[in-house]
C-alpha cells in the first residue's frame, strides 16, 4: 500500500493534510525488527520515533535486582518514543519487539525539520491529539458514571469515619491523586462532586472541602445504588 | 495567583517548560462571562481558543428546528475552541456561558506566531497531550476489561447465529466502529481479541477474520463470567 495512504489510518495522522502525509512519507524509514529484538535502550538519546505497522512491542524497565517492569504493550498503530522525542529528552525506558514486528520510524531531525519548516504541522497534530483527547475523556466519563459515585460515596464516608462522623471534610489529596485512586480523571471526578452537590448530597467547593448533606444518600450510593430524584 | 503559575496548573499546558509559560502568560487575556452570555457562535471566525478558570460553560449545536444539541458541558481547566484554532476552520458549534464563567483567551495569531517564533512549544506541547492520550488509554483499558470481553462475546455469537452458526466469522464493520459500538476504543479492541486468541476462544488475524474455537467459553464470557484457566 502507499505510504501516504498507510499513514493516513494512523491514530496520530489521522485528519492532517494531504501535503502534511507527504511531506511525513518522505521522511519515514520502516524498520522490521524479530522477535526479542531490542529497539532502543532506557537513556540512549531520542533520535526519532516509531509507529507499529504489525506485531507487538514491549516498553519495559529493568529494576537494579534484574527484574522486569513492563509499563506498556503496543500493538498495531501505536507510537512509541514520541514523548522524548518532542521533548528533546533521552528514551526513558527499553523497547523490544514481543513478536517480529514491522514499524515506521521517524527520525527526529527531520521531523524537527519539518515542524520548523511548515508549523501547520505541529498544529494539525495539535487538533488531532485535542480531538481524540476530548473523544477519549466523553469515553471515560461514560464508564466512569457507573461505578465512580460509589466508589467516592464510600471514600467520603471514610473520611468522615477518620474524623469522628465529621461532615465537614478537608481533602488531604489533591483532586488529580483522588481521581486517579477512584479510577477516573479530574475532570470526571469534578463533575462527579458537581452533580453530587446538584442532588444535595453534599456541598463542595472548587477547593478541598466537602460538607455531608444527606449521609443516607451517601451510603446508598457506597453500597451500590443510584440515587434517583 | 500569579498567571504563570496558574498557567502550569492547567492539564494541557501540564508540565512545559517554564519559558513557554512566561511566553503564553505574555499573550493570554482574562475574559469573563456572565450566565446565558454567548462566548462564540458556530461558523464565526476561530481567533482564539479557551480554558476556563472557573465555572460552567455549554457547547451546542441549533438545529433548523431550533432544538439545542449539547455537546459539551466544560469545567475548570478545560479547554474549548483549540480545535478550530489549530486547523484554522470556523468554530464548528456555539459556546455560552452555563454559569458566571471566567476564562483565559488565547488569540490565534498571538499563538501561531509563538510556535512560528519557537516551535519547540509545539512539541512541547505534542508531548504532553501524547502522555495524557496514553494514561487516558490506560484508564479506558482498565475500565473496559470488566465489561467489554463479555459483550464481544456477545456479538460475536449474535454475528454467528445470524449466520447459522457458523464458526467462521467476518465482520462487517471497521474494527474503529465495532469499539464504539462495545464502548471501548481500537486499541483496546485489539488487545481483547489477542487476549482471547491467546486463551483459545477464538483465532483472529489482524484484518476482519474471526474462527469461533471454544464456543462454550464464549457464551460463559457473554453471560458475564471471567474466564480463568
Amino acid at each position: 500500500m502507499e505510504i501516504v495512504k498507510q499513514l493516513s489510518y494512523i491514530p496520530l495522522f489521522e485528519g492532517l493534510e494531504q501535503r502534511h502525509l507527504e511531506h511525513l512519507a518522505a521522511i519515514v524509514a520502516k524498520r522490521k525488527y524479530r522477535r526479542g529484538e531490542t529497539i532502543f535502550s532506557e537513556g540512549a538519546e531520542a533520535n526519532g520515533f516509531y509507529i507499529i505497522t504489525s506485531g507487538k512491542v514491549k516498553i519495559f524497565k529493568t529494576a537494579p535486582d534484574g527484574k522486569e517492569q513492563i509499563l506498556h504493550i503496543f500493538g498495531m498503530g501505536e507510537p512509541f518514543g514520541e514523548v522524548p522525542v518532542f521533548t528533546g529528552r533521552s528514551y526513558p525506558a527499553n523497547a523490544e519487539a514481543l513478536s517480529d514486528a514491522s514499524t515506521f520510524f521517524f527520525p527526529r531531525n527531520a521531523f524537527i525539520g519539518l515542524i520548523k519548516q511548515d508549523p501547520s504541522l505541529a498544529l494539525n497534530m495539535l487538533s488531532v491529539l485535542s480531538m481524540r483527547l476530548k473523544r477519549f475523556a466523553a469515553l471515560i466519563e461514560d464508564l466512569s458514571l457507573k461505578e465512580v459515585p460509589g466508589r467516592l460515596a464510600a471514600y467520603l464516608l471514610y473520611l468522615s469515619q477518620q474524623n469522628r462522623n465529621a461532615r465537614d471534610l478537608t481533602l488531604d489529596i489533591s483532586k488529580t491523586q483522588l481521581a486517579a485512586i477512584l479510577g477516573t480523571i479530574p475532570e470526571t471526578l469534578s463533575r462527579i462532586l458537581s452533580r453530587m452537590t446538584y442532588e444535595g448530597i453534599i456541598e463542595s467547593d472548587e477547593r478541598h472541602h466537602i460538607r455531608i448533606k444527606d449521609r443516607k444518600a451517601l451510603e446508598l450510593l457506597a453500597d451500590g445504588n443510584k440515587i434517583v430524584r
